[in-house]
């Protein structure tokens, strides 16, 4: 990731190497703020009240976490404790307990006094790991965005994306997002249509800002106009991330995503989904069986940019956070394995 | 119409007959103010500046407007003058063309003593039919959606509808709300889905504004909901309304309605666009013939309520008005001649 023309990680240790600074999420795009947490307790806050935010970047913190709550103490008694309290911050978060069990395995046969240590080490791998697996996705996806562009070599390559898959999401590269970068960074002259996403906008201010700092010229769009984009021949593939992937290949990803598979196959545009192969969930049938959370109306109904917030509505309002786009919908899943047909 | 209790209609002319209310939509749904215009410089105005919006609403302040015209100076400079003042305002509404042709022509063979007054029974009568094909459109909408009612008498019925195609854009009962306003007067439990209809919010605003004051129990959504509600069996029909049907039968309305009408097609939910039969546009072959407005970005970038107003986004961004609808994902359209299959 590029940030403000430097090369960062959305995560990564404090120069004395005992804490780890993160952005804080919350009033991003407006302000760009690193804050830097030094202790479990305040790495748990950060994951609770959403100074980070994504599964990759929640399991990350959370591993660091555990291991500042050892650097205190680290007799068994305190890492159960340590652990406790950061699996509660996020209950439905897959990945901030497999981060956080991994942490407690590495560490629980050792001698107290090397426990610290080992798990700092541990947590330094899983970011790596996260990292590594974000840039496999994007060196698979950048082949075919290759060949994309080989079809219309004489003008840029238009992707739509939807929500934030991006770096700010994981520890860096992001899922939808790393086959963008790279085929930015080839060479490939990439434009990227940003659905707003609506109700909590985080296309048109994270993945933006992502873009913004990448210099990938991009536009952002209503949730709205991706279809005559498309039904006009102004989208070359839709590129998306994803909470989970069922079984039967159907995707469960932010509410919106649908609509935009609908019309990319209605027009034969490619529609891609970019996911570490750990998000896929052999255990769930078909995204029948996904219950789909529903989450506050005034997400929808209130409007904030930091400064000040603004009514939509005085009506009753319904805000379902994900849909499910039918395996029969979806081109094809980038993963760091490769582009799979079928998943 | 039903506002604040009373019926009403959204123009009518003031008690002494001189001039006209409206409502200035500027501020809806956040301040109900009713202005008058009594000079046909005070309905230009109104028109310009987007006071009133809306086909038939536009058309019927320019009837008017000229009437007040007449009624300073009904000599031919004077009806020439005030005709080019109106026809100016809002140059691309084929509706204000016409309503003020019909006036001219309804007086220009009069004696000078006359004309004012034929210009104002002109009008009225423009405002009368307008209302009256609206009303048609309803009940023959009405005989639909009372069936739709009949599959599943244990629920209420369940429509979605897109952007403003109610009465704040027409005389009396809107196009696509005036089924909805008559199934629930004649008692069947309807509720609607209110896309929010992203950039300018015309649903959240004005649809659910309508809805609200006729106590039509409703629910506004993000425009990315509709799919996944189709998907869960929670939406019976979409009923949306059009700016042109072209001589195939495509759809031009409000930007988003294609995506909605492909979901619906993709969930077997009935597609519904409703009309008086002057929006058929015969002379145009396809969708495909239709130029798209692009507005003003800042139309998707900044959200104001009136009060304050929010960033959306830093970054560049484009706004298409309106998409096309392909004939094929059209279950109907209502007219005030019937509900046809084919236009």
């Amino acid at each position: 990731m590029i940030l403000e023309g430097k090369h960062e990680r959305s995560i990564r240790r404090t120069p004395d190497g005992a804490g780890v600074c993160i952005l804080d999420q919350r009033k991003l795009p407006w302000e760009v703020k690193w804050v830097e947490l030094r202790s479990a307790g305040e790495a748990a806050v950060a994951i609770r009240d959403m100074w980070t935010r994504g599964a990759p970047m929640i399991g990350a913190t959370a591993a660091y976490g555990l291991a500042m709550a050892l650097a205190v103490d680290a007799r068994d008694d305190a890492l159960a404790a340590g652990y406790d309290l950061l699996v509660e911050t996020r209950p439905t978060a897959i990945n901030l307990r497999w981060a956080l069990d991994a942490v407690r395995d590495a560490v629980a046969g050792l001698p107290v006094e090397a426990r610290a240590e080992a798990a700092f080490a541990k947590a330094d791998a899983i970011a790596d790991e996260d990292a590594g697996l974000c840039r496999s996705i994007g060196e698979h996806g950048l082949e075919l965005l290759r060949d994309l562009h080989a079809r219309h070599p004489d003008r840029p390559l238009n992707i739509l994306t939807h929500c934030n898959a991006g770096w700010l999401a994981t520890v860096d590269y992001g899922t939808a997002t790393a086959p963008i970068y790279l085929a930015h960074d080839a060479g490939i002259p990439v434009h990227v249509w940003v659905d707003e996403t609506r109700p909590r906008n985080q296309g048109a201010l994270l993945t933006a800002f992502e873009l913004r700092n990448h210099g990938v010229p991009h536009t952002v769009i209503a949730d709205n106009a991706g279809g005559l984009l498309m039904m006009k021949g102004q989208v070359d593939a839709v590129l998306v991330g994803t909470d989970r992937v069922t079984a039967n290949g159907d995707v469960c990803n932010k509410i919106g995503t649908y609509l935009k598979a609908l019309a990319a196959f209605d027009n034969d545009v490619p529609f891609y989904v970019a996911l570490p192969y750990t998000t896929f969930d052999p255990n769930t049938a078909s995204g029948a069986d996904i219950p789909i959370e529903e989450r506050d109306p005034a997400e929808l109904t209130l409007l904030s940019d930091g400064i000040a917030t603004v009514r939509v509505t005085e009506s009753p309002a319904a805000n379902p956070a994900f849909d499910v786009t039918p395996a029969r919908l979806v081109t094809g899943y980038i993963t760091e394995r490769g582009v799979l047909d079928r998943i």
